[in-house]
């Protein structure tokens, strides 16, 4: 599959059948995975796939709380407000991702696999894992296969999350974890803030020396 | 092209020609980029691309004193023992590294383009900027534009980044920044430890139920 087509149209995609990934599907989605760059290549990580039904019947009340948190906490002023205005696109949009997660969370136990992406605390961090967690989502893309990263499980219950996967130690730091499954829904373009609303050229609002206010994929 | 090819063969290209990157060019990495998910679909981002000259001639100086720091503290001890058995290929692979970031630090003011990725800092974070951090790169090696992530910039001297970019507040994080330009290397599948090294299933040190010793790509 072209990869623009691919980075144009993986969102985030929650509500996914229950059917199994394949295992030859899994090991290309982990293969382009691990190709991402890491501080200093030093590959500070380790990947743990999850479709064990007890073990995902110990996670899923972890999920539920941990996002019925994050509504309640997090999320709350903006949520009180996206629903006192649910027009404003911004608001519908909050709005949308709410009920997809939170279908997610209801629905933990039947999504086929979850990748835990853990990366050594002392490396230093983020941009040695999101990139091979975001590779994962886009070469499951490229094999039909939806996904969806939330940080939550590792953020709010770390030493449930050590303790049910074995994690030796707390050098590792469980900084996400990625659901995947056949999607329900359909694929299409993100629907996104335009890059002139959001990057500019030199400073802060620099004119960015170019037009774009609308997608240049599929319509170029 | 295809997006295994992109995943498999976008790794860091620090080393590259001076030659100016087409406005096009940089308008369709910057339009992939924003398609990245983020936290609640909030796209908490703004990215200043930057390549002025006098700007550069200031950021430089920056960037050199970061990675002297880098090589002092944070890598020195891995870099002793890296120095000292070279043969490893762990430490042959970091003393590339570390050559290719010098190279980087010692040319900063001629590489064509610069993309600093800030993310707000309540939006809390990672998970909200890497991902289109890492589409831009991959973007950009779909266009035969090599690139590499640094957070060095935004972590070691975030006032002065702020000041000379004329980010409003900081509310703002300069989570990492991106280099762009024309490689003098070869594309070539990044170097990295296979996914049996670093994957298991259902549990820390779980079969992975598949083999995974060699890239799956291109030799599949």
């Amino acid at each position: 599959m072209d990869v623009r087509e691919v980075l144009y149209t993986t969102r985030a995609m929650r509500r996914v059948r229950p059917d199994p990934i394949p295992l030859d599907v899994q090991a290309r989605i982990l293969d382009a995975a691990i190709r991402a760059p890491s501080g200093g290549n030093a590959q500070p990580w380790r990947f743990v796939l999850v479709d064990s039904p007890d073990l995902k019947g110990e996670l899923g009340p972890l999920y539920r709380e941990s996002i019925a948190s994050l509504w309640s906490t997090f999320y709350r002023e903006r949520l009180d407000r996206a629903r006192a205005d649910p027009e404003v696109p911004s608001n519908r949009s909050l709005l949308k991702v709410q009920r997809s997660a939170q279908w997610l969370a209801d629905h933990f136990e039947e999504v086929p696999l979850y990748l835990f992406c853990f990366v050594r605390t002392a490396a230093g961090g983020a941009g040695s894992i999101y990139p091979a967690a975001w590779s994962a989502q886009l070469a499951a893309r490229a094999e039909g296969v939806g996904s969806a990263l939330t940080s939550v499980l590792g953020a709010l219950h770390p030493a449930e999350v050590r303790s049910l996967l074995g994690v030796p130690d707390d050098s590792w730091d469980n900084s996400c974890t990625v659901s995947f499954g056949y999607p329900t829904g359909r694929w299409a373009v993100a629907d996104r803030l335009a890059v002139d609303k959001v990057a500019a050229r030199n400073a802060w609002d620099g004119e960015l020396g170019f037009s774009a206010s609308e997608p240049l994929w599929p319509k170029e």
